[in-house]
């Protein structure tokens, strides 16, 4: 067996692992939710299968890294369930920014706010006045339905935690680790909505910080710092791990953007002009709105009416007044200070880790989606 | 000093100690939100003022509860903990649901939502495309704000119950209570957004039952059952308290509905209509609908515009149709319920403990607002 064919099959022993810790989270929930009605466990039901339908990034980063670092490790189990409740905090921030973006859809399938609202507008006509609800009721109730459940999500999150039987200043270094995940990635998406709602100046250091805020920290420093904490290693490590995480998640982050307004669409399958019609504040934005150029951009930001030629137009200018690339310079400098990190001899990283990071960020360097 | 002074003056250090307990929670997180800029800490900051603004009645409940098990407690340190954990819970639950319910203000003064959007008003104008965000920005950022602020508030709470050092068997029954809790807070909630929204059956049986889920759960049942785990007492104790809390819980919410109807506005401060007005779904409204008065009634149900005497029109018939007498009986009925546990000789709560809880109903039966 090669030593590719070892890799495939080792992930996939790893994601069937995960599977079966979050299949046992979600549907121990969901039974116990039944007791309180089918509206409540509808809940759980749908974000179970949301859940279940994940590729597992972070919980596999987690889970490899802790592997890499001792694959004779005595607690994996412990590990496992802290990968696990990683997954469930990922889906407990995408609901509730679905819920602050008013979105009903998340790659191309309804999100659990538009299946909820779906299931509403089916409902057969109650006994009682039409209008005693809100004209926008089927919404409210869905919207409040992403709500609760992004808290529930949060909760279990938490509890998994707590959980663990380990010593307890070792528990304490986790707890004190989902503090700052927690406390980043609120920050984050906290400074995401005041540029969006023009509350926040769109200035790119604002902007730069937002990006590693709002998905860097959980994504990557969380599960790398996790894994470190659990294999009991020296504080330095789990703090070069967390600076070449974050320079990763940055890199990341910015190309998610950068491929957003100038990647291929056939490839990556989304609406080619969506942060344009909407008026997002990426780093791109930034950088043009800074140019002279952007006397000609600005009147097309932010038009959800922006037709496919003037989408084009608008393109092609960011590229020619340098906005392209600046941003595509600043994703290679984050991705140069990661292997900077990683290549210096002074930390201690140990190879097998190394490996781990390297083999992601090279996933992430081909993407073109 | 006489005993009633003495129990004033016990009240009033306790309350010092979970002012304490919570100041000291709530400026640490402050302190570190800083490092995210002004907006984010700007959050801890509004949302510490009207949590220490309270009246503690949950964290009372639990500390004087803990405390009558045993004057000499050894670990009464993580019992003040845990009370002020309820008290960020209890906060955390009253900002979604000012979100969901679209509230700005809370007893008379703005709520967080309705501080944060007027603040975002009183901003000076940016230097970008007025037309660059919602047309509603103001809102959605406080909107927005509340939202996040509850996950951090939920954070808190799971943070202060994870971080007991106790035994693990012991560590694990209050987290089984936290997350018992939450499932019937979120329940209640859920059930009282659907009856509101027309999307659940407003059946005399479901509102009885989202009323116990909402309210009487943390804030009764959560506070005796924890001080009753943390004091090491048998579970048929805590039982017992769990039991007699469910009752009083059940009397307090419905009396709350009760005297919004039929109380004296002079004494309890709120508009005497208001629930009339929005279409709240309570007992009240349950038991009139299976009349013959709903005829007459159900036009005026839900109109924002209901005048004072189409108002007290309607509170006549709801009179007259037997609903007043009909949810007297259940408060009544529930009082006697929770009276009946305290009375039972079979049941092993210390007198000292019943007597708080004595005390607690009377001050409840006395109420008028």
């Amino acid at each position: 067996m090669t030593l590719m064919a070892n890799v495939v099959r080792t992930r996939s022993h790893l994601c069937s692992a995960i599977e079966g810790e979050l299949t046992g989270l979600i549907s121990t929930r969901s039974n116990s939710a039944r007791a309180y009605g089918p509206e409540f466990s509808r809940l759980w039901d749908i974000a179970g299968e949301n859940i279940l339908g994940g590729k597992f990034v972070r919980p596999l980063l987690l889970v490899e890294t802790y592997d890499a670092f001792d694959e004779h490790a005595r607690d994996r189990s412990t590990a496992i369930s802290i990968a696990a409740a990683i997954e469930l905090l990922h889906y407990a921030f995408l609901l509730h920014d679905d819920v602050i973006d008013g979105d009903l859809v998340r790659r191309g399938r309804p999100n659990l706010v538009g299946a909820l609202l779906a299931e509403a507008g089916q409902l057969p006509p109650m006994d009682q006045r039409p209008d005693a609800g809100r004209p926008d009721s089927a919404l409210h109730w869905a919207q409040t339905g992403g709500i609760l459940m992004g808290d529930m999500l949060l909760a279990a999150t938490h509890q998994a935690f707590a959980r663990v039987d380990l010593p307890h200043p070792l528990r304490i270094r986790l707890l004190d680790l989902l503090e700052h995940t927690i406390n980043e990635t609120v920050a984050g998406e906290q400074l995401d909505v005041g540029l969006g709602d023009g509350i926040i100046a769109p200035e790119l250091e604002t902007i730069l910080t937002m990006c590693g805020y709002k998905t860097a920290t959980y994504t990557f420093e969380l599960p790398l710092r996790a894994a470190a904490t659990l294999a009991g290693v020296d504080p330095s490590v789990e703090s070069a791990l967390a600076t070449a995480g974050r320079h990763l998640g940055l890199a990341f982050q910015l190309q998610d953007d950068f491929l957003s307004t100038f990647g291929d669409p056939r490839r990556h399958g989304k609406d080619p002009f969506s942060d344009l019609r909407e008026g997002k504040q990426t780093a791109i934005i930034a950088y043009a709105r800074k140019t002279s150029a952007w006397a000609e951009i600005e009147p097309w930001f932010g038009r959800p009416d922006l037709c496919t030629q003037d989408g084009e137009n608008v393109r092609r200018q960011l590229s020619e007044c340098g906005a392209e690339t600046f941003v595509q310079g600043h994703i290679d400098q984050q991705t140069r200070a990661f292997h900077d990190v990683l290549a210096d001899t002074a930390n201690p990283i140990p190879d097998k880790v190394r490996n781990v990071l390297l083999d992601l960020a090279a996933q992430l360097e081909g993407r073109q989606s």
